[in-house]
């Protein structure tokens, strides 16, 4: 009886404007014809490892452990390594050695095996290496190729890491930043429930929302229905970040004037 | 000789800017491996329900007798009742209790059996319910599940019904409203054939189109084609509605300066 | 031994907005259920023929030579032969006669054999035919029909053929225009390889870029980590044209004020 083909889940920063992901499935479709694709996102923010290498990790519980994971978001393609990662979890990640896996593989008990991947052939462009490099590894991947077939086998001490930025976390008063926000003008902050557990606001019934655009008083909540139209609130965002939000179909985002990267004190 | 897997057609708002689309597939493809996903469309306008609920019923047409159909669109996520219908056409729809499959299971024959789905596990976020509730009942569905194995039966007769503004209709005129458009410009109107016909303009070479902010006198036609560049003109698009065009590449809505529910006269 | 299913690219300029490519992919996996969908891209600009011409020709070397393409771009839509194209690459096209696969049928060797195809019923709709007849064409020839029983064979010679705008190249400069830019901000001009080596400025380590609206010198690069931020240069993109690019995050396309169409002179 034929086992199921492993599922590939591709996320990238190409968008949907140009034919990019479209080649890759071609590519990926040749190789392991029988592999579901699953497009996890191609909408990151262009050349942001960071953002990309967040939603990976956030998403892990929901891949399945036989997946290929294939990520690209590479500012520096050509320069940095290809690589292929072995994870305790057996999923197996594939994308450029710059840091964008590193918290994926952590979320799947950690990088058991590297390979640096060697270009079957010179690739058709220096410019879009993916479907030279990346793609027919990942394929190879799910449909059968041993890991170390792969490439040069190489020591998961070596590859880079990622520095995200902290919120600091007092007793009373979180100071953080926007490092989200979604079509519904809801905005992500970088902290987590624990943090905010530490800060000691977890049992209050509202919190303040201070930045220099605009502040306001914030309910807390746990879904969206907990919001009266155009009431500020707080809650949870299903990947676990603390998330400004507003009754529908008001936009925090817009409301206090935020942006990317602004900084925002809760207390 | 194994039966093709039922295939599952999925409709949501969740856009595609993040990783939800992306993480139901993960899910469905979990459950269902050997199932295609079709993606009907996941850009509803955010929390409209009843544009979701007609583009789903209109779609039926094209959608398999064997299909399981997935439909997210739900404002009061976390509070409405997660429901599996099955209708008299062999099809499974799955979605939320809030109007949105009742255009659809009108389409496909009616409701026979309906199940409110149990949670098989309490979900991971309250926020994004859908990879724990609907995403499952869904592919197992779609991978032979019986129907009132998902949860608790309920009476067809107690599900949320869907209220859509109707046309009025009289001899020589038909006031409506806009109902939608897209990014050719094309403005459609909340009118049917039946409509259009019963108010005698059916036969016009031209009619009149009015509305607080633009009007025009516009051509009668069946294809875009129909029309020279720049020139109005109205036809059946292709799900059936009323709809002002304009001749390649001029923009009726732009040219009319009309918004979504603008109210429309036709004369 | 079942031999894998041929697999469907499709392109389009339907967009994302709307359900058309959803009710697309469900006709497609009714009659083809085992072949996986490749969407190369459904963002080609509105009616531009020739702009999804050469995006479809430039990736045939990443597509399959079993595959069957289904390419739709046809601001003609019910006025033009519905064709399906036989390739001596082994690869089909399906598409309207308007010049959109010509470029493409070149790349695979040339057009071999010709079809009109016979709508199988009437179309639902006059201004969305494609799923009555281009998708069930392109869906059955990937299950294993014979290109002769879609339709009426027809003379390739009779097809219609695309006229694109060529450079006027000399030595030491090309007057050129812009023919496609993306979200980086990267402008892409109607120029390849080997028109850059006629002009002799291929060796050279900088050119000057002029257009109305601004003008800069740009060093020559191979790969986009060849530049520091802000700096211009130009490269060969993906798909081997001559490419305007700035180091990131900095945009060409925005520094210079460039627009498609818009002519360049390279010196």
């Amino acid at each position: 009886m034929a086992a199921t083909a492993r599922p590939i889940v591709f996320l990238s920063d190409f968008g949907l404007g140009n034919e990019w992901v479209g080649i890759c499935h071609s590519v990926l479709t040749r190789v392991a014809p029988q592999s579901p694709i699953v497009d996890l996102s191609h909408l990151i923010r262009p050349l942001e490892v960071s953002s990309g290498a967040l939603l990976l990790a956030d998403s892990m519980p929901y891949i399945a452990e036989d997946a290929v994971v294939l990520a690209v978001v590479d500012p520096n393609v050509g320069k940095d390594r290809e690589l292929a990662i072995e994870t305790a979890s057996g999923r197996h990640l594939v994308g450029p050695d710059n840091g964008l896996l590193a918290p994926a593989w952590d979320a799947a008990g950690g990088a058991t095996k590297a390979v640096h991947i060697n270009a079957p052939d010179p690739p058709r462009s220096e410019t879009f290496r993916a479907p030279d490099t990346l793609c027919p590894a990942a394929a190879k991947l799910a449909a059968g190729t041993a890991l170390g077939e792969l490439g040069t086998t190489i020591d998961p001490g070596s590859l880079a890491m990622l520095t995200l930025a902290e919120p600091e976390v007092e007793h009373g008063m979180i100071r953080c930043e926007v490092i989200d926000f979604n079509r519904f003008g809801n905005v992500r902050l970088n902290v987590r429930r624990e943090q905010f557990a530490t800060s000691g606001l977890d049992g209050a019934a509202a919190v303040k929302v201070e930045a220099v655009s605009g502040s306001t008083k914030a309910k807390r909540g746990t879904t969206y229905a907990d919001f009266a139209a155009g009431e500020y609130g707080v809650l949870f965002d299903p990947r676990g970040w603390l998330t400004i939000v507003r009754g529908n179909p008001a936009s925090a985002l817009e409301g206090l004037g935020l942006s990317l990267g602004d900084r925002v004190w809760i207390s």
